[in-house]
Order: C-alpha cells, then structure tokens, then sequence
C-alpha cells in the first residue's frame, strides 16, 4: 500500500513564506512538526528515553511501524529549495543518523549511487519519475507501505498519478498565511473516504482511503 | 463574539473550479453542502419532519441556536461571481423564504434599502466595509454570535482585522483541484487553539479559538 503522511498548517501549507538555508521550512513553518518532538515514539527512534504517550504517539508509532520505504522530492531531501538545490553531490540535511530507518527514494534530475546511513536508511536517486520510485518502494518495503512524504508537488503527482491508496493529513492550529502549498496543483478530483480521525490538543490526525 | 462557519474541501476549496449561473459552486462543489440537507435540524427550519440526528446534527444545530445576525459578501448573497454579480438590484439566490431566520449584512459597493423576508430574515447592505458590517452586526445579534458566513475573501478580510473569535471549518473529505480556496490571501500568521473535533462519516468538523 501506498500512503501519504504529511504535516500542514490548518490553511494548507507545508511550509511557510520566505524559505532560507537557515530557516528551511520558511517564517513560521517550524512549528508544522512541534508535536512530533516530544512523543515516546520518535525518542526511542532517536535512542532516548521517555516521552509522551498519547494519541499523538499512537499515531506516530503506527505509521512508522507501517512504514517499508520512503520516497521523497530532491528538496525534502536537500533541505527545501534554495541555490543548493541542484547540487547534484549534496548529501541531504538528515545527517550521518537520518529518521528513517528504511530504504529511502529520491525524485531527482541527477543520476547518483546509492548512499547507504546507519540504522537501515539508505538513500537511492531515481530519474524516471514517481511511478518508477514507487515501484522501486513498493519492492523494498515487502509486506509493509510505501511512504510518500513529501514535498508537496511529490505528493500531488502521486495523487495524480493514482498511486496512492491511503492519505493521513497531520493539521496543525495554525494560520501561516504564504508559503508552500501542499495541494497546489491537483488535476483531477478525487473523493475520499474518512478511516479515522484522532487529535490532541496539538494537532489533528485525519486518515483518508483515497478512491482510484 | 464573531465566528466564522463554513465547509471547504479537504483541499481548502469552497466552491470548486469553473462557477456558472447554472453551477454557481463549481464543478463538484456542490458535494460540499450535502452534509446538511438530510439533518434534523436544517428540516426543521424548512417547516419538515424528521431527518438524521447524529453528530453533524447536533454541530448545526448549535450553530444555528448561536446565530443571531449573519455577515456576507455580495457574491455569496447573489449566488457566485457572474455577469449578474454587480446588478445592483439583483436579490439574491436564496428566495423568498431564506434559511438564515436573522438579520443578515452583506458587504457590497452598491448602497440599497434594507429588505426584509419571512421568518426574521432582513439584508441590510454596507458599504463601508467588514468592520462596520460586524459591528452592526454585532448590534442586531445581541446577545448571540455574528456569523461570518463566506465567501471566502469576507472571511480572510475578518480574520486579518482581527475580528474572529471562533472558526468552525466542515471539512469535506473530497480532493475538487481548483476553485476558490478559502485561505487564498491571508496577510498575517495566526495561532489557533483547537476548541472541538467532531465527525461523522460524511464531514469533519473542526472547531478552533482565534489567536487576537
């Protein structure tokens, strides 16, 4: 299965205006992953103790248990745009210990040998568009889901391109006015089926079955 | 205390792309109002029996007990943008036995005599813009709530002069591509504080406290 997982302002953006080096998720857009910080879930993926244990953390846990490969837009794995973007030898804003844990996809123009990280992530660069990175996913993940995690325009092809089977929207009490889109440029309609809906005070997880 | 209420797209839209005089919401936007048709509450103010009485139902109906004078824009009054959309005499789309049952403002350039319908619904028409049409408005209302009722450039134009208190979004699990979004230009980032999450299959209701 093929899923969306993605955190966006209560107005639609998944990132705010004015996107720098420093400040890769433009004014504001930092606070679009807040809620994930503190929960137990990502602390234990990081090798530290404690954290909260609530619906938030249910969640989180959920979809990165689920979770058997990755496949992201060259900015998301860069860093956001910005004069680096195109650098074909950058090595991704991740770090030598990135979150994933699994094979990660990357949309990109620029053929590169495949970089293998620590705890299981390894990063492959695919030319041939989104269907092809799915594909090359769906293989790595075996018995568990692709995740498409952005950016934005990745996760509108893959809509468009009827790839994805399920989408859950993190949406965050937040108004950031400008920014970067996530529905920006659909091209067709598509309804959707409610899965679930849970929150906490921080954000709201709504799941959706997206029709074929 | 001002409120915002309204149904938008899972991708923010409010009335989908290509409005006619036929199709004033668009193609597909009409999808987004079904929730309401086949509730208790909206019959009963249609004078008819039964109806659903579930979690949707109750959210209308507290809605609507809460109203007690309605702001909107004159595109929204006379049924979507159109060639009829500056006919100064138009008088609007919603009959002679209108759904709102209060005293409705509605922004427009055109200065005209208040009219008055059945069930307590009048249209007074303020041309001096959103600050004075909330704050008479607020008059006429009482002790109950003005609700901002759309379209979407009223509401952006409240909330950015700080005039919302409460924002209730029904969202519609429905991905329409291109219309007219709701957030479509926001001058200023706003915190929100999550007051309710409600559902039912068919609609998601989200209920938030506006950041002054």
């Amino acid at each position: 299965m093929v899923t969306v997982d993605i955190s966006l302002s209560l107005d639609g953006f998944v990132a705010g205006p004015n996107q720098t080096v420093e400040q890769p998720l433009g004014e504001g857009g930092e606070q679009l992953h807040q809620w994930i910080f503190g929960l137990a879930s990502w602390r234990e993926r990081h090798g530290e103790p404690g954290g909260e244990r609530n619906a938030d953390d249910e969640v989180l846990r959920e979809s990165v248990d689920a979770t058997g490969a990755v496949v992201m837009g060259r900015h998301m794995f860069s860093g956001g745009s910005g004069p680096w973007e195109d650098d074909p030898t950058a090595d991704g804003w991740w770090g030598d210990d990135p979150p994933f844990g699994v094979p990660v996809f990357i949309l990109t123009h620029h053929a590169r040998e495949t970089v293998t990280k620590r705890n299981g992530t390894s990063y492959t660069f695919v030319t041939d568009g989104p269907q092809a990175a799915v594909a090359l996913a769906r293989k790595a993940a075996g018995d568990r889901n692709v995740a498409v995690a952005g950016g934005a325009n990745v996760v509108v092809q893959c809509l468009d391109a009827g790839l994805v089977d399920e989408m859950q929207l993190h949406v965050v009490p937040l108004l950031l006015g400008d920014g970067v889109r996530l529905f920006g440029g659909l091209e067709t309609q598509r309804a959707l089926d409610t899965i679930r809906v849970a929150h906490s005070p921080t954000v709201i997880h709504l799941k959706y079955r997206v029709a074929k």
